[in-house]
């Protein structure tokens, strides 16, 4: 269990959100809240998330959403406290199980959701360099396979389910080809940082045994400015939306 | 044989073109000229064109770079007729060759290039209406699977050439699928009728035995006004220095 003064209070959704996170463990930046922001979930549906860390995503969209059932799934037992911890502090109901989604806490095998959500690990199991904290590196790198995600995401799913995943844009053929195996109706939104630059992350949704057409939208630009200034505001207009107002940012029509 | 009144004499790249194309077949438009805009050929190399119909992405890659080896493979004799025709009329050299591509013509089997490119049939199988006309149908629609292009093309690559297609950007997944077999260092280049739309199209590249990251560029945007004016140019002006001016579209950096 993380201690206190192992943790940072860090606002998120323009201090909507104060979420503990551990100063030298994974801590969430703008990927969370993307992914929330473009879940889809109405009030009175059910929400599963899976890797939900110390809760960054799942607490946006309670936040955006009430009257959600939300249930995460933790790997790492002192995340899955902290997720808890957070959830209580920001009055936001999300219970919490500690386990392997490819292994699957027997509770949660009896149970089905309108919406799976997921910021699975962005590194392949042998790239770069490890992180230095035990936690962190859990929490970034691939340990289980991107496909195994997605299976664990569809069969946690109502037929006609959403998932919806955010991801680094180089696995997007990993991930599309996951995707298609059980679902379809896919939806593809490049997150790019700045207009006219390459994608930096994808966020995808998919319906399970849907059978629409994919579609490539235009990306989600993050950045107004050509160059980053450290003490500058940059942010688009559309951003400051999503990431400070928690806006939804709607992947299906 | 098309009989020159069956035919009309089109216009392509402002006029540096004119190809004859059947008046009720299959007629290209945008697509073979964004095609040959992003295959990166330099002088001396050899590309190939799987599925050259009338020639109008070889032509028009030959008019962009001189000194190239072009070859192109068609299975329709009154197409490949016609290619060798344009090729002759527009001075470009051009060696076209009769034939299915999931079973190469012999002398094809011994060649290998530094790129080939493809613009295959957008429609799955069971889709839709058929086309009235046969030779319309046949380009339009699937009959050998997107994979196949996909295989057919790195097979006749040198290791480390390049493969090029445009396709409807809802066929991503399965493009992005092929591509991952026996290649790499994929870059999707999606193109978009309008800012802030859903890509129509999507033009793809993939190295033979590649292994870099895949990249998702931001998109290539035809037209500069909300709504489609007909009398009225509306091209942006990167479409304008491409599908006028032959400009090149690089997809590697």
């Amino acid at each position: 269990m993380f201690a206190a003064e192992e943790c940072t209070q860090d606002r998120f959704l323009d201090g909507r959100l104060l979420v503990a996170q551990p100063r030298n463990g994974y801590r969430a930046a703008m990927d969370p809240v993307l992914l929330a922001a473009a879940c889809g979930a109405a009030p009175g549906q059910s929400v599963l998330e899976l890797g939900c860390g110390a809760g960054v995503a799942s607490l946006c969209l309670g936040q955006r959403i009430t009257g959600l059932r939300q249930v995460g799934l933790e790997l790492q037992p002192e995340y899955a406290d902290l997720a808890r911890r957070n959830a209580t502090a920001n009055g936001i109901a999300l219970e919490v199980f500690e386990g392997d989604l490819a292994h699957m806490p027997g509770p949660l095998r009896g149970m089905s959701f309108d919406h799976v959500i997921a910021n699975p690990p962005y590194f392949a199991p042998q790239s770069g360099t490890a992180a230095a904290d035990a936690g962190r590196e859990r929490a970034q790198r691939e340990a289980t396979p991107l496909a195994d995600w997605v299976r664990a995401g569809y069969k946690r799913l109502h037929p006609g389910g959403w998932l919806t995943l955010i991801q680094n844009a180089d696995r997007l053929a990993d991930m599309l080809a996951a995707l298609s195996q059980g679902g379809g109706s896919i939806t593809v939104l490049p997150i790019a940082p700045r207009a006219g630059r390459p994608a930096g992350r994808v966020v995808v949704s998919a319906r399970k045994l849907g059978k629409g057409p994919l579609r490539l939208l235009a990306p989600f630009v993050l950045h107004a400015k050509a160059a980053h200034g450290a003490d500058v505001e940059d942010l688009t207009e559309a951003a400051q939306a999503v990431l400070r107002h928690g806006a939804p940012l709607p992947l299906v029509p």
